[in-house]
């Protein structure tokens, strides 16, 4: 069978180098990152800390040079999702199309340039150290599903076995809805509140008042989730309160606080954006949540002159 | 007359320059900053630019030399209000205390150690350039009314009266809760957005995510107040979107927003957390208003290790 990843920053590396291990797979990673693609074509993609692994993927910077693939595995950030795949969608004409991206809304747009969609939430992280590698910080499962009645079962528990195998534990279930909107709501509630205030997730975590408003912002996302008949796998609030922990995640700086300390466009609107548009749809207030994300949305715009 | 101005910043330097003009009054000039206390006893207290005043009231930092007033105005931040007032109450014993600071609450903590309080809003602004010289940004208006009833209305009228002819234009009212809350309601929901953002006033507001955020922190604001039975002189909005104006006050950074750049503690407590309070003493929802203050205090907080 034959893989392409679609964007390898740090998640999209851990996927293409683990499926490359594997004998049945031939596996394409694109990356409009020419010193990254050029690098793991000579060198291979290292990924050290959690694991070590090199894998031989096929990089490319081309779209063209992408061939047929049964499966497409997208990992770019959120804001990329629509022009990465009208790039790329000629390679999926007979394949399927997984989103492990971030955020609410990638599956809408990956349906509007292929036909079969999985919907996917992976919670393995790291960071690009250099072209050609990638620190992994955190091992983690997957979760696929298919977004709509189109999306061959079959085909998902194909992906999900070969990721397995690969040493990417994942599971195919009937509904990814559960998984994905636990992964958004817990960001959502907290990312945010990193990147606003500074701190760290502990220090959010810790102070009763930022404590409050992490708790009113879960509970939105859990009214918009329960309009939806979406069952959450757990509860947002306890795994905020396990990442707070020493020894888990409390000098962890947000991904979007590493973003605003860059000022580098954040995914606040496929977050928070993403519940406020749900919320809408069903008719579930969500004041907060639409506040959280002016106020990013505010930052993002105060590095540019008026 | 004896007039003590308690914090001779920006607005307490205002009052001090001008009612030292008064041939009938003699001014007191308390501020901690010896050195603006020693230029304003070497040079008088200067204020340049909405008008050109040299004032010399006689400054001290030491609040045993303050002899009893008639009179006491306090000017500090709202976060100072208590040990200001404990330190300087001997001087008002047979006096009248008002208030022209920012926020919320500062009227109760002056009754907890004076009699007679004067609740006061004042509009003009600026900010201290050098000791002893004040740059006078904007003019404006002082109102001023009885905090209860044991402070008597010839009083409050013979202080706004002193304030007017010294070119401080003040009038007495029975209720200064009007204007007060106008301007808290006004501070508290454009100052913070401006803080957590970086941006100008112009530039909030011409965000319409931005400007629906500050409408619902006004409307927030506009039922604790209506709750109290509070009528406000005008509308909150009007007011910010005239600021908003290139004319007037489009590259405004709000005070909360210089007070984060110079990592200074901020009032927010005051503005914000003042609303909240009262709402909940009035059964008032104000969850906007507490994620505000929340988050502002957590930007305070990044600016210390954990």
């Amino acid at each position: 069978m034959r893989i392409c990843v679609v964007g390898c920053g740090a998640v999209g590396s851990l996927f293409a180098a683990h499926l490359s291990l594997l004998e049945d797979v031939e596996v394409w990673a694109f990356d409009l990152n020419e010193l990254h693609v050029a690098a793991i074509n000579r060198d291979g993609l290292r990924l050290s800390g959690a694991g070590e692994v090199v894998g031989h993927p096929r990089g490319t910077s081309d779209p063209a040079a992408i061939p047929p693939c049964d499966f497409g595995i997208v990992a770019t950030k959120a804001m990329h999702t629509g022009p990465a795949i009208a790039a790329t969608a000629h390679a999926f004409a007979e394949g399927c199309v997984a989103t492990v991206q971030n955020g609410l809304g990638n599956e809408e747009t990956l349906a509007e340039h292929v036909e079969h969609v999985i919907r996917g939430t992976t919670f393995p992280a790291g960071k690009l150290l250099e072209p050609g590698h990638v620190q992994w910080d955190v091992k983690g499962d997957t979760t696929l599903g298919p977004y709509d009645a189109r999306t061959p079962t079959a085909e998902v528990e194909r992906l999900a076995d070969a990721c397995t195998r690969a040493g990417m534990p994942a599971e195919a279930v009937d509904d990814a809805r559960g998984p994905q909107w636990l992964k958004v709501i817990f960001n959502a509630s907290t990312n945010p509140i990193g990147a606003l205030t500074g701190l760290t997730h502990g220090r959010v975590c810790e102070r009763p008042d930022l404590r409050a408003l992490v708790t009113d912002l879960v509970d939105e996302g859990k009214a918009v989730a329960a309009a939806q008949g979406i069952e959450l796998d757990a509860d947002p609030e306890e795994l905020i309160d396990h990442a707070a922990r020493r020894d888990v995640a409390y000098d962890h700086k947000a991904s979007m606080l590493q973003d605003v300390e860059a000022r580098r466009p954040t995914e606040v609107d496929y977050l928070n954006g993403g519940i406020v548009r749900f919320g809408r749809e069903g008719g579930v207030p969500t004041p907060l949540n639409s506040a959280i994300q002016a106020l990013v949305k505010g930052v993002e715009a105060s590095w540019t002159e008026s």
